[in-house]
């Protein structure tokens, strides 16, 4: 029985389940028009001078990537204003993520994060033994003083999701400040900064400056506004310190090739963020619109997705819109249990989304009236 | 200072040191014509089928990788005769090292490998709080015997690299066999056999067939034979029960989409690994012979890779090859302080390499010759 040889914190986890791939929704319902709103990905695609130098970059992928992404990094610096040392590039966010437990997180250690934020962060901690210590959020968006009245003796990190997935809401730089300035200093503050791209409030934090200052890790990536996700490839800001101690838990060719060129050409993209900023930005508020005609509520975001209040099941909701073509994400794993999560898509793509949910809606009224 | 958050076991990994990335030269030394013969990458660059399939799946990489690898399953598993269910991709096999010790290894159990064999084992084995228990060779080859009398109450892990890297040795069938049949049911075996497709014996062992008698994981790669080594993308072959313990430590999407649609594309290429193991093995005759008539000794391999006793520090012969252009590998990591490593390339890399490493002996020669 090869259970018994498994540890026992690994018996415990139950993996993350992701949105659901629309190759895989082809498989099963043989349906060909799908739209997939469920991963918050950018509806536009890559970059087209991405798709360029991805071109170039797969005639030479027989040679191992670079290790230490140099070219990247270079460029990440020149964009951010940070020393390249003060980077570290990971096989999507997600990595970095594990990389910050498995360097500083030891057995029986304390993770603090908002519960409901990134599944990921409390199945990170519980694989290296560590404690995740769920706060509820307040009005959907992290609630830094209960964050700060959680810390005991054991608490090593703190995992602060912002803007927080699954419900778009960020916190201002005024409450980070004030929070950072009591931070005690063997505690070390992750910022997941995901949805930076879209983010329209004008007093979000610029955490950078903390660096240095206070123990404090940012998250980047270029999955969501860079429309790169299916290469992996996101990157941490810290000291420099904090990043050599992270590269001796990180494998030596982390990041592939492709990946590599793609982000760089994206960076130099400056068009190609700012008409998906755009996109996000109309498709919001036609969504909004919308939802407000249906009198469904939702929550306001700062992001590219949509956290709506379906009134019923939303498991319910996200199967009967799946066997539509439209994948959106149901909540229940947040245990939201009544919302629906939506990507904003190309405006086509958020006419189906409003179309479908209407229908659904709509039938499930009328069945729950005649079963009445 | 944030050393003192540091993990212990963190504290005490040197990283590892790759091969010199041809750009990295390139910038350094301001040579242009390089050759990279250090990282045990198919000359031939990938086939053309994969090249192919990554022109068109890089105009989706704003889609998350589909996290199952479902269609790269399904074509392994009609390759190899196994279930998918059997498997587990990871990014690079490096990874799948990786996923074992993290879902197998608890503090302080052992880790039994060779010395010299792959240095990540022993690196994965420690950030994972095991103890590595090195094996020394014996004639270049992982001594099966004296690994089993290693075996101790804490010993978790068994992880042979098969055939070695370093010295490019394999052990046969009935070596394994003996080797398996005594195995205690509480100790799982790792084969790394990244090197498979250039292995020549007729008795290398079918690894696969003990899975389900006994706990074993085979490691196979893409990254070599199949010219991926930039993508990063690797398996496991095991037990459906331990992948399916593995899958909980792994990251949703570890494998970006890129890679797998390469992967199934260069598996359907078989003229492709035909010729690429027809390269290696006139390369090696080619290169043997030449070693032989420099007098210079070496280890008969069974990889794309041959060990090469300089008979002097090989850390002087690797840099001033480099200074001319021809990167191989110095092997003190691996405690083999008079040897170098040189992957086989095409023949005009492999007649570069015999011509610079005769210069460079000679010139040796001739100032150790001054300085008497």
């Amino acid at each position: 029985m090869i259970k018994n040889l498994v540890r026992r914190n690994i018996l415990d986890i139950k993996p993350y389940e992701p949105g659901k791939p629309i190759e895989e929704l082809k498989r099963e319902l043989n349906i060909l028009d799908i739209v997939k709103m469920a991963s918050n990905e950018n509806p536009l695609g890559p970059s087209k001078k991405a798709i360029r130098a991805m071109r170039k970059a797969i005639s030479t992928v027989n040679r191992y990537p670079d290790g230490s992404c140099y070219c990247l990094k270079e460029a990440l610096s020149k964009k951010l204003n940070v020393s390249p040392e003060n980077l570290i590039i990971g096989n999507g966010s997600n990595e970095i993520i594990e990389l910050v437990t498995r360097t500083f997180l030891d057995k029986d250690e304390e993770v603090i994060m908002s519960e409901p934020s990134f599944l990921i962060y409390n199945i990170a901690s519980r694989i290296s033994d560590g404690m995740p210590v769920m706060v509820p959020l307040t009005d959907f968006k992290a609630d830094l003083n209960k964050i700060r009245d959680s810390i005991g003796p054991r608490t090593k990190l703190i995992l602060i999701d912002n803007p927080n997935n699954p419900t778009g809401r960020s916190v201002g730089e005024a409450e980070v400040e004030g929070f950072l300035e009591k931070l005690p200093d063997n505690i070390i503050v992750v910022f997941d900064e995901a949805y930076n791209e879209f983010v329209e409030r004008e007093d979000f934090p610029d955490t950078k400056r903390y660096i240095g200052r206070k123990n404090i890790i940012i998250l980047r990536t270029f999955s969501k506004a860079h429309g790169l996700s299916g290469l992996r490839i996101g990157y941490g800001i810290a000291s420099k310190e904090a990043v050599q101690f992270m590269n001796r838990a990180r494998q030596p060719f982390n990041v592939n090739s492709v990946a590599q060129a793609a982000a760089i050409a994206s960076l130099r993209d400056e068009e190609h963020i700012a008409n998906s900023r755009l996109l996000i930005s109309e498709g919001k508020r036609f969504l909004y619109n919308n939802l407000d005609s249906m009198g469904l509520r939702y929550v306001k975001s700062d992001t590219n997705f949509i956290l709506v209040n379906a009134g019923r099941s939303a498991k319910a909701v996200f199967e009967e819109m799946l066997k539509k073509g439209v994948i959106v994400r149901s909540m229940e794993a947040y245990k939201l249990d009544d919302y629906i999560r939506v990507t904003i898509g190309t405006m086509a793509e958020n006419r189906r989304f409003v179309k479908t949910l209407k229908e659904v809606l709509t039938k499930n009224d009328r069945s729950s009236t005649k079963s009445v």
